[in-house]
């Protein structure tokens, strides 16, 4: 899909610069190997369509990108060390994707994948005890009052806000942006199952080791995490509201589920320990995780029959609005 | 001396570009703190000079560059998080200045301090018992055979060529770059001391622990520092020779010296540290260091009447030719 977005889409007339280069930014690069390789499609299928119209292939200058708390010293150590090999230029770019992160007009194609769910917080009113969205019971917000949904929405549009305002900035007029994150299914797909019952799951084994006094129940009223799964209605309409991008795809994918509990349960756990740790202490890290794989295991059946739903979306950076 | 260089030599009017993004490295940054006092300086520096000329300051890119072994983690965490206070947009750079690391015309202002007197290699030559430039019983070049010295300005020639060709490309017609370096005297100075002795003294620390069985003599044969003290005369020759880049500036420093053998021994220690762990095992370190205070100490009447000597480089890219 990548490949076919700059075949299609990717004009070259409005990113020719006078030094000639490509820059690339993966948001969320994380510590790698997929990050290598989403890059190393992305410059194959520009350097083709640069060969293709008979131009030079630029210079590619390519930022990774995640939290300063990101390791990037296992990242770089993963890099192909000769830039002749690598064919491109490597740089690593620590801090939040919702704020400006480069120069103006630097970038010509961005990827995001698996991070833009991400909140830059947990909406402040679900952890307070005296607001109508407190979230008493849940970790995250599915299955919550429509107070609770609202707060998280509203936080997810406010940071979809900065983040685009941001790549409006950085991105130059005619460049691409593909954002790939887990989503909320629409409502005509058959069998979904929503990224947030997984969450669901794990939040009410925390509420069984709170029953057998293993934890403190209002611990886990204090506990949520910052993690929104958007539709595509919604994206649209931030896309929209920020007036820099034109949808140019937006596709939700399903694919079958994988039936082994313990690699959700591995793969949960790689995601929220940091999270879970800093909260509740590594002390019950083994006995929550041990529990999660069961209650999986246990829900198999829904699993088995749902599929996982992942959103597509390919903007492009209008070539008439400035926004500042 | 930089902000002088700023003032005195930075011709704006050929550097401004489509994006008026200015791009500063520093190369062989370190882990900091002194790297960001550094591109602190630089920046306040061409801001003002912007401002002076009625323009709009730049976006400022600033890339902090070293070896890929190199603690990033660590010189990212130390970084003043909010892009707004600290003014410019900062990404980490792996890998060798000896190679290229920027796509063309990248860059703005390059500064490289106590970094470009390491070698990419030991000469190969000064490792090979059948050479006339065979190396034994030292670890440096001071007082060595002419082919010894003649082996490692010849790397060292290699290495500069290759940092200089990479540079010309990376660097904008119109920019500037600063070395700093610990040079071999000029003769005319009163009472100067080679950097090279320091490591002279650590070597015949060796040949002491080799007399009493605790290192093996040809181990110490086997290593050699890649590290060379250039001449105002030898590096205006390799400037020359590249033909991109014009002296702006080029001046012997000399500061007198500390007197205290501890901080000698301790800052020698921290430089060499890896590279002797690596030959030799970790074994040896606190012995070998201990011997090295005290023959500082004895040595202290040189030290403390010499002074070390620095030399300071101020190039401007040609704004006429181009390299490839």
């Amino acid at each position: 899909m990548i490949k076919e977005a700059i075949v299609d889409k990717l004009d070259i007339q409005y990113l020719t610069n006078s030094s000639n280069t490509f820059g690339i930014v993966d948001l969320g690069c994380s510590v790698g190997p997929n990050t290598f390789i989403t890059v190393q499609n992305i410059i194959e299928a520009v350097d083709l369509k640069y060969k293709s119209q008979g131009l030079i292939s630029p210079d590619f200058h390519v930022f990774f990108n995640d939290h300063t708390s990101n390791d990037f010293n296992t990242l770089f150590a993963s890099l192909i060390q000769d830039p002749e090999k690598r064919r491109y230029f490597a740089t690593g770019v620590p801090g939040s994707f919702h704020t400006r992160l480069f120069p103006k007009g630097t970038l010509h194609f961005v990827h995001s994948s698996y991070a833009l769910h991400w909140l830059s917080r947990v909406p402040k009113e679900v952890v307070d005890i005296n607001s109508p969205a407190y979230n008493k019971g849940r970790i995250n917000c599915t299955n919550a009052p429509r107070e609770v949904l609202e707060a998280y929405a509203t936080q997810y549009a406010k940071d979809m806000e900065a983040f685009l305002h941001a790549r409006a900035q950085e991105i130059v007029c005619g460049g691409l942006m593909v954002i790939l994150v887990p989503a909320i299914p629409n409502a005509t797909q058959p069998f979904p199952v929503s990224p947030r019952i997984l969450f669901d799951l794990l939040g009410s084994c925390l509420l069984d080791m709170a029953k057998m006094g293993v934890v403190d129940e209002a611990r886990i009223d204090s506990f949520n995490l910052p993690m929104y799964s958007t539709s595509t209605q919604e994206l649209e309409t931030l896309v929209e509201r920020n007036g820099c991008f034109s949808v140019e795809r937006m596709e939700i994918m399903s694919r079958p589920r994988l039936s082994n509990p313990q690699v959700y349960s591995d793969h949960i756990r790689a995601v929220t320990e940091g999270l879970i740790k800093q909260h509740f202490g590594s002390e019950i890290l083994d006995e929550l995780f041990d529990r999660y794989s069961k209650k999986l295991e246990d829900s198999l059946s829904i699993f088995k029959s749902g599929k996982a739903t992942l959103l597509f979306v390919l903007l492009k950076r209008n070539t008439s609005i400035i926004d500042n």
